[in-house]
């Protein structure tokens, strides 16, 4: 997905959202805006959003000179989620409908971005998480059990830490010993890394890689051998989040996408509503 | 008032719905978004927010050779407005308080801003009215009546188009033959100009002044002589709108300002809540 005019104020106000997150002094702050402004200035708008927020989230770790600035947010929200899944899980399991219920609260997770909002707190994550079974989801939850049933090898797409404890009843539900989980290969903004499949108890029920790339989405060109093995061999991919939705929306592959939509252009480029919560078959799924 | 970091995604933003309202083809807009957006890393951050969104409006006209490119949305809001007015007044004469209820109606006529949200709609702008005479003020209402009362002579600073028809009600309410309405000298978002203060019906009530300036806030270096003469001279200056805050607020003359809290820098600066209507005193007050 091309990037557009409207991703520009989104892109600087997560920029200075880091900035301010990463960096304390005023002066450094003040002087490294304006770097990523001229950087911004410079974008290619053919690209999609991620692969500018890349750049400017790795020259933010080089400049502060620490390797994962959200290290601590993403273990709160870790923590929030953690305590909140056994009752989200109880209501699963006493559901009318356990998979659809399990597809609501993995898309219900995708709450927890701090790149869209860098503000977000766990209370009021907590309050969206509490919700989030009572939520629809637009899509075909049934094509979607249909496409999971006889698939011989799922390759799961993480998004952000926290968000993939809610993952985990939809995981648990896919075939067994035929997936796989897919998290960032180092920091970038709240994204999921190994570390915080590990803390989130992914690793407990399914094979955990990475994807050997600092993109907040998945820029197969930029990704490593084993990650690029694991998509191009997948005959069903479940793809979670908006940076994830961004990059691979035009990919000729078999992917669900998994998301809420929050921002305009995803809006736009999606045809739905903002806030949907949107189960949506990429162009590549026969 | 200074800008601070988070005036850039804003002043970004605003950027670029000007950008989109003024100028259809997108190459062209991609091309002066990139420009502003240089423009806006070499910004002086000792400047108030409006002082950087003069040049790039200025900028914005002279590209699109459009002098006034808000014309048809100020025209729809000042249409919009006078259709109300006349329900308005009937509550405002009819209320416990009508100076109060003049007060109210002329801080909440603040929304129409489009520099703040360049989404707005009629609609949204007609909800909000309806309901400002129940919105309570922040600030010493009291003690702006009770500086009005003597006073010989009020500058009243215009803010937007649309807008200035609910200053209408306390226009009439400050003593006759004593106050002037200063408007903006040159077309700037939907900032009001003469010929929107004579669309409004203000020239018929006081003698309406032009400040010589195309910013979205009253810039004094930047005004012209007979502005400077009547705001020199005035002993009473009522300041409407976060753009005349923020380039007034460390001003020492007799100003009381009415805003509407529309942003975390004036929220932080004025130490009142977002969304407050303000009533607030200004320091050369005495």
């Amino acid at each position: 997905m091309r990037s557009s005019l409207e991703c520009v104020p989104c892109l600087v106000r997560q920029t200075i959202e880091s900035v301010r997150h990463t960096i304390s002094d005023e002066a450094r702050r003040e002087g490294l805006l304006r770097k990523f402004l001229r950087d911004i200035a410079e974008m290619d708008f053919d690209m999609p959003p991620p692969a500018v927020a890349q750049r400017v989230h790795r020259a933010l770790r080089r400049e502060c000179g620490v390797e994962d600035p959200y290290r601590e947010a993403k273990d709160r929200f870790t923590a929030m989620a953690l305590d909140l899944l056994p009752s989200l899980e109880a209501r699963i399991e006493s559901s009318a409908d356990p998979f659809d219920a399990a597809v609501r609260l993995a898309i219900a997770g995708n709450i927890i971005d701090l790149g869209v909002d860098g503000d977000l707190s766990e209370e009021e994550a907590l309050r969206a998480m509490e919700e989030a079974l009572d939520i629809p989801v637009a899509g075909d939850v049934k094509a979607f059990s249909e496409a999971v049933r006889p698939a011989r090898s799922i390759l799961y797409l993480a998004d952000n830490a926290g968000e993939i404890v809610f993952d985990r009843p939809l995981l648990r539900m896919l075939p067994g010993g035929r997936v796989a989980f897919a998290v960032r290969g180092a920091p970038v903004i709240n994204d999921a890394v190994m570390r915080d499949a590990q803390a989130a108890g992914i690793d407990g029920l399914v094979p955990v890689i990475d994807n050997g790339s600092d993109a907040p989405g998945t820029i197969l060109e930029d990704c490593g051998g084993e990650f690029l093995e694991a998509f191009r061999g997948a005959d069903l991919i479940i793809s979670k989040g908006q940076g994830n939705y961004e990059t691979l929306c035009d990919e000729d592959a078999p992917i669900f996408f998994l998301f809420k939509v929050k921002c305009p252009a995803v809006e736009r480029h999606s045809g739905l509503p903002l806030g949907t919560h949107a189960l949506l078959r990429g162009r590549g799924f026969s």
